[in-house]
């Protein structure tokens, strides 16, 4: 939201000292959801514990980090929850935790003091990955929830998976689709995040194609060098 | 339409006393429809006189509206049809109407003085409100048309909404889908409602890419700074 | 094609002449077709005789239209058919004419002199009333290749139109599909304007967005007037 | 990527000499492919080993090119493969190669001195027919591991063709969907083609209609000329 309150210097400090512990948190919430969602029958009965442990701990440190939040905030909790919405709601589902792995992707990136990609590049980047790892968190949900009910056309992970592919590029074959309550919730979340990768992919592509007008109609006739069969502007096509 | 002719000061009037009392009328023929859709059987003799009573009482203030509004316009009946198409659209499908209370909603935000959303947030915020209106209109009205359809297989009200949500997002499924006549009109509508909510998704979103370019443009090297890992421009994304 | 040679006064004579007898002849070539395709069984002898002269008339004038406007052109034949593809697809393929009928309805409103609409809503109006032609236009083809085919899931002109909706929409639920080669071939070229149709929504939306924030920037605190709570720039939204 | 080194005359003249070699051996290698795929049981022997024969021969083309390419740049293998993954991916995976044919015919085109298209029309002739191409390799790969696979749908080359249009339009109508591992691999990449294909057509259709907007904008009362009925700017529409 870009209506929350000028954060204050403690605050920087804390966002940026807890980047790494949370991106770490999200990671082994992730992988400890997946193993006990995949392995559900094969896993020991130790396994299954450390998983349950594995997804608690880092659901505590999400929680621990949002009270800090409030604190350094300074405001009535009522009134954070209502301008920090997304925060609130990321705390309550961790599955969507995994996006904040992408933004220290591009931190990590930038330290190396690699050349940055240029804005399209990254938004396709950016929107790439958050929608990987999202419908990833999907797939795990809906296998989770279809599995064992009866009538249901998503029997293995792999079907899962396939069936999130075909809605995230809102193509819906319906060859597999949830027919559990839950399921179907996660797919419409899933349906909105297609929308909004369709929204990136097609807004990028024609912010791009804008851009590389007007900078060849700035240069008249400068169009005509050697390199001027393929799109011009150095955005990521088959070469 | 942007052709229709100016409004004078007793229209602005007219207009601004009556936005509350329509928005009114419009939950209320809102609330009553869906009652008398999904409680059909349960409900007692007195409770469907109610929602009639109901649905007729806002449809009569629709009615008056529209003929107040005819009459300060001082133009020839047929001529204010024209210029006021969707006017009268929205007085024959009173389940249009709904999207009425998206603008009350606005309004009341910005009485109560907070800081305004971006053009771009309040699109996504417009567009949104929009459209689960209409989906939610659109669910009753299939429903009420095929629950009862030979060979159907939209059954519950619950699979008449997980369509409507795969219209709209343009996945189409396909598992279930509306067979009468009248299901598949309001079928169609939703598709096209399903168009605009993505051209509304990508066309802010594609605008937002573009102003943010332009902004890092002007300033170069200004985009080094400490947030910056993040796309510019305070666009609403999981952080 | 925008690389056509600049066209003579002689031709453009022919084209402001000619307008009105193809629209004309459009019409009538739908028209015929749809009655034969519609009417099959119904029609008597003397019926079909008539759709038949009605359709190869209409085509007569469109292939003399053709031939003349080459003449007028004095471009060697093949160089003509190059510069002018499209053209000639449409003297081929005359369902894809009655697309001029729209550029028709255009005009005829500039000569009463009605206020233009905004570059949007004609965008809008145009691809709404083009898309609405051919989809009709697929819907017959493919009812009548589709309607004795064995294994057909089309059976009825109506579950003809409610495929076309489907497909134009990209939503595609596969409830019914053509099977005959023929109506494949119907469904791609649909398909493609599907698409296309997404993008004029889309890019006409998206257009009309970056102007209307273009425009508040650059009046600042202008956009507190009266009627702000609704989007800038007079689009058709529901009101 | 738009971070590479920038390339030394050395580069770019192996380029320029390796475009019509690597074209033909990308016609090559899928003639060969598509041959080996559609005629399987029909092929005799020698057949078979020709065919066999010319896909190697091709891909022996591509190694070569890339080893060069890498030895041109100066630069570590590792760092090579970082700096040009997409090149790296198209040697491991040569139907993708069949891209690079596009560029020639766009070369071609430019060396016979023809008119050049608007950048938009350039963008929608690009996507065309690179999006064909794809769509027809994945034809083929998708084809190829169904045709035997227990419980597929797509049964024929023509059935294959046709999910896969219906895969990119983002249609999805479900009839007939890949059941192998990797059919459905190569489904998930059409469908990051479609939407990439949707992101082209609306994208160019989007800022042709702002670049013609913003021209009507700049002469008031100038597009009240003769050809005004058409939407301006020269964009290919039915005529």
């Amino acid at each position: 939201m870009s209506d929350r309150p000028p954060t204050s210097p403690r605050q920087e400090r804390w966002d940026r000292r807890m980047e790494v512990p949370l991106a770490v948190a999200s990671a082994v919430y992730l992988a400890g959801y997946a193993v006990r969602v995949l392995a559900r029958d094969q896993l020991p009965r130790a396994g299954v514990d450390l998983c349950l442990g594995a997804i608690l701990g880092a659901w505590a440190v999400f929680v621990a980090d949002y009270v800090v939040r409030l604190r350094l905030s300074g405001l009535r909790p009522l009134r954070f929850v209502r301008t920090h919405l997304l925060d609130t709601v990321v705390v309550l589902l961790p599955l969507l935790r995994p996006v904040r792995m992408v933004s220290l992707y591009d931190r990590v990136q930038r330290r190396r003091d690699e050349p940055r990609l240029s804005l399209y590049a990254r938004v396709m980047v950016y929107s790439g990955l958050t929608v990987s790892l999202l419908g990833f968190a999907a797939a795990l949900t809906v296998y989770h929830y279809e599995v064992d009910a009866p009538g249901a056309s998503i029997r293995t992970f792999g079907d899962s998976v396939w069936w999130a592919c075909a809605t995230l590029a809102t193509v819906g074959y319906g060859d597999m689709v949830p027919v559990t309550p839950v399921g179907r919730l996660v797919a419409v979340g899933l349906m909105a995040c297609g929308l909004a990768l369709l929204g990136a992919v097609t807004g990028s592509f024609s912010s791009w194609l804008i851009q590389a007008f007007t900078r060849e109609d700035e240069k008249p006739g400068g169009g005509r060098g050697g390199d001027e069969g393929r799109p011009p502007g150095g955005f990521p096509g088959a070469s």
